[in-house]
């Protein structure tokens, strides 16, 4: 079952995703990031590989899109914060955007 | 060459628009909506066949998705504002959503 990240959790698989430019936003105990791409095309590319395993772990991202920009913001709505499956879809995100 | 929309053209672009859902943001001169699908796979195809559109136009929406809802924001950064190219992107859009 899907519960929130423990501390000691935060503490080991946070910490590398924080070093790779993942912010926390603890207003609402989620994690962002924003990605640059070098146009429109290689950003929805990015956005389209990262839709498809959302959809497949059934775990969706809050995204911003303009032009090159992916601004990514994750946390799981079932538990009111960060679960290890943000964790998972983070690094995904980040090898899929070519940062893993 | 692309320049912002005239008093009339607003009068008469604009207004099947608005009525379609657009709304005006004044303090920027933009025109923002908000789609809801069934789910994300519906969402986001929508995004894939807009993003395609988007690029062969060259007139990049803004635009916000989470799970089953797309907010987009159309202007015109060139022109500081509306133009036509924003006008022909919503009613693209519209209709790539089942709404037009």
């Amino acid at each position: 079952m899907t519960e929130k990240l423990s501390e000691t959790a935060r503490d080991t698989t946070l910490r590398p995703l924080l070093e790779a430019g993942w912010s926390l936003d603890d207003t609402r105990d989620a994690m962002t990031k924003s990605y640059k791409f070098s146009d429109f095309t290689e950003a929805f590319g990015f956005m389209t590989r990262a839709a498809i395993w959302a959809e497949k772990w059934n775990h969706h991202p809050e995204w911003f899109n303009v032009y090159n920009k992916v601004d990514v913001t994750l946390t799981t709505h079932d538990v009111g914060g960060l679960s290890a499956l943000d964790v998972k879809l983070a690094r995904k995100f980040d090898l899929l955007a070519g940062q893993g």
